[in-house]
């Protein structure tokens, strides 16, 4: 295989990370196959058809932590076919270690993905040193594949401070960062020497892209899969603005946005959401009904209702956008 | 006392937070009456007369915690009768509970400060329920004085989860905050209905400005008891800039100021950083020679020498950009 | 004053820590003068006659931190006056400076406690050398007081490690501990070499006095003031098993009293009960009826009701046993 | 395999935790076949002819998380076929789900474990209910396989709290934990109606014995791989004390054990500890002497050098305390 090596300038617009699809008794211990590979083809064909610029997989609610190996390569192969290069695909390879990790992310490369979102080995917690050190082992072991630094604090035991940024920014296979910190993402962004394309959460990208109009040009976005129209429109709103200067279109949308995500964080924080994260995205994409993001696999099965409800009127209230937007649109 | 309780609309551009300078012998256990006050008179005319727009106090490295009741009148008084009115100044009134906090905001509302900072009681963890209800109970028991909500979470055991914004949202009196989380910035604004002033670090204003010019009119410093000059500037680029709409040179002006900081965190990590805050930040205001911060207080005297030495670094390097500012305004 | 030190020889037996009894009304943040001395002065009456061996106060739930230095100098006054030397009366004087903690100190030595019960400033983490160094401080500047180091890791962001144990066993004047990592309870004994009487919570008695008998001869108990009974017969039933080598009866009672906790943790958790831990204990003690605790004051009165009720059934569990008790006692 | 299910009165005595020995460059991220097998077998060989009374394995230091899933089968072989049945041997089958633990813990049965040290997926931080279910899923697809809970804090990200310990004390597989927790020794064991046999560390064995000598019968050592002696030794001292009554000198031992420890915890904290614990562990076993641990596998092979002596200097006092007792044996 010898497909170009994507680069920073490759990521731009609007990336949607996916889950992956389970069928109905996929929360049994015993399942086996649990992947919906239709549903996964029907909604990364969908995805495409509407538009995204990426797509983005096997992160914490993408369930890489609960799929088996052997799922992951089925899901990322009917990804890989489904797509067939329209736009760039990412799987993920995170893993207990740096040797399994390098193992499958080998793998996911023969299957043609062309990069992987990748966080930390999260036994043991990482000192700074060992977390740089992890990227930089899996770069350099796989270097055809391009890479997404997942920066979860909660999920890896890591403050991903401003330092790691820094020291990261010379590996020039980390393309892209699943990032959260807008706190710091304009020293980031200094940090990373603009190497890195730090993109932000869909409802972020309205104040990333004023912050730095050239250095932020994609987000990531898990409401895409709650119905497209609301990030796709985001996408070209800001991108209208930068040329135009006029900038109160993408800040309207990203305030109907915020407001779908008022009843998603129970109790309004990151800290107990991470707790529960797959349930209650899965929850908001199922209630949605753009897609079939099915039952959460073992452990992960048991949410408390109100989180739950919060999540699924979230995924309704997505789903009303989306729905307006096309009506306005057709106005 | 009849002076107009500050609004939102009062709160705007280069607001300093300064140290209380202590004299020699401050870090001694049996030490009383540790406050320099003659340098607290020479540092704050020399902040007013540098053209900064507001001076808070009595935070963190400001030693609420670790000076005695007597010391913060004395030191608020010196501090108002040497500001008189020019520009507001705000007292700090943290302490273990609500009735001491309500008793102490009233007689620093007496001795004439115009507003608080205020932090939460710190010995139990608060919940969301209990962090409110505080600032509402303190608002309500003291009408005529305006309020800087502190949001430091290491400090007060909170997350300030989007939550927190948008039910302090409806207390008029509170009027900004002293923000770190510049993460969720535009969501908080739109929770709070732009009725708060959020208040991003010095380093992190160039990029709130650009995501709500409206709404982002503050920030606060520590950087300028180190030498004004570059916060005042970049107040000034900013302000120009939202009426031209050529950022280039607050961009290029955040970006020394981004310079200075990189050897102030140990390891990198705020986490860090806050275990010795009290003395990184004076070892680097001391460094930088503006103004004399003197020693910490008893117990927060004992810093490890490697990072004072950064901390030093820091403030070496504010200085000499100060210096450069004003041999390039020179030319 | 020329009242004896008291020296680790001369804490054993049951120390009870009383709350600090709150008027109707006390958790109004406008409340002043809130502690019902009255109350006081009897409970305090009755743990004497009970034949408890010490008494604690103002810690986490005693709401040091919500009680004015006045309130504390009035319930301290009152203990001191009540208890007339016939045990020794601990009072608490954390602050959130070392300064302010002598003061304190000095004026309850001047009212005649024998001691402090003394917890870390919490407004900054501290690291080893500065929970060292403060509690030497202290000793140092108050000769004449005893120490019991109140080491609660939550409310004072510190672990207490093995290396804070070893450190500060030659001050001679911390001759004893409110202990609740009985997890190191043996390591720690070796590490203050036995100069520091470690007292471990009222279920932990039995399991301390088996490890080290010579060493464990103290315990901490709130139950007492749900009733005395089980506390002190606890105590005889250990010395006896001491004595004779038979612990069946000290065992037996130690489950008796592990049952009455069984809803007192919300969700079994020691880091949610310290969220809650003025409102959960005061409303456990209020349930059990032998004395009233009284509302909470500001800002700490806001408690789920979930957990109150867990604490409310573990107080009428605690009566419920000291009644048992005493009828057979009297069989 | 019809193999007898072990029970909790089969679990007594010395249990030697086994590091995964590595060969020279098993630190290099792209090392395969790394365990160093015949050492391996050497040291077990060495710990059953010591006379230790059951081994564990891949738990943390163990590196379960770094070895991959042909190594740990191959050294789970090499302890199977090398102890044959003499002692109880336990793998390790810690995953990132259930499914795979599942899959791996019935791959293990096969291999000829007799059970499996067992803790919890930690992608996401599990709540109670979540960690409860995956030991009883875990136990009900795997019926002859025993388990010991992996009760570590640090690493499983939870914080395995009393009502925990009620709650799995009915999955009759669960026989035994490598428990630290001390502190709640005893409410534990009667929250788990002494069906589980709850292992503390070697040097707070004689603790627990003290405290419930009926079901505190066997506790787990890292030493052991250090020099066999002292972990055997204290094992008898114990059981001969527990018959005569005179705990002289399991106590004297034990504190000579707590000696060696004393540089091992970096700033004597268990936190500091967890985030170097591979590499600190086999640094000490290395300078013991006794077995060669070898290099750490990725990422963990990054410790600072201070953290590494006074692991070594622990190894070299263990070591030393071993010699010591075989000449006062001799004598």
């Amino acid at each position: 295989m010898t497909r170009k090596l994507l680069t920073v300038d490759d990521v731009n617009g609007c990336w949607a990370i996916m889950p992956t699809p389970s069928k109905p008794g996929a929360s049994d211990p015993n399942a086996v196959d649990t992947v919906d590979l239709e549903e996964t083809a029907r909604a990364a064909e969908a995805l495409v058809a509407a538009g995204v610029d990426g797509i983005l997989s096997l992160g914490t609610f993408g369930e890489a932590a609960t799929t088996t190996w052997e799922e992951k390569q089925a899901f990322m192969r009917t990804l890989v076919e489904t797509v067939r290069g329209r736009v760039p695909v990412f799987g993920g390879t995170t893993s207990l270690n740096t040797r399994d990790t390098i193992r499958m992310t080998r793998a996911a490369r023969e299957i043609g993905v062309d990069g992987v979102m990748l966080g930390l080995p999260m036994w043991v917690q990482p000192d700074l040193a060992t977390a740089v050190q992890f990227f930089r082992d899996v770069a350099s072991a796989c270097p055809d594949v391009a890479i997404c630094a997942y920066a979860n604090p909660e999920a890896f035991k890591f403050e991903f401070p401003r330092a790691f940024w820094a020291q990261i920014a010379d590996i020039p296979q980390i393309v892209s960062a699943k990032y959260i910190h807008t706190a710091g993402l304009y020293a980031d962004l200094n940090l990373t020497k603009r190497r890195i394309r730090l993109m932000p959460l869909d409802v972020d990208y309205y104040a990333a892209a004023r912050i730095d109009p050239d250095a932020c040009t994609a987000f990531w976005t898990s409401g895409a899969v709650c119905g497209p129209a609301p990030a796709i429109q985001l996408r070209d709103l800001v991108s209208k603005a930068k040329k135009t200067g006029d900038w109160t279109g993408a800040k309207k949308l990203t305030d109907r946005i915020g407001q779908t995500y008022r009843t998603l964080f129970p109790n309004g924080s990151f800290k107990d959401f991470s707790v529960y994260n797959i349930g209650i995205e899965k929850a908001r994409m199922d209630a949605a009904g753009w897609m079939k993001a099915g039952p959460c696999r073992a452990p992960y099965s048991l949410v408390p209702e109100p989180y739950l409800e919060g999540a699924r009127e979230s995924g309704r209230q997505w789903a009303k956008l989306a729905a307006e937007l096309a009506t306005e649109r057709a106005e």
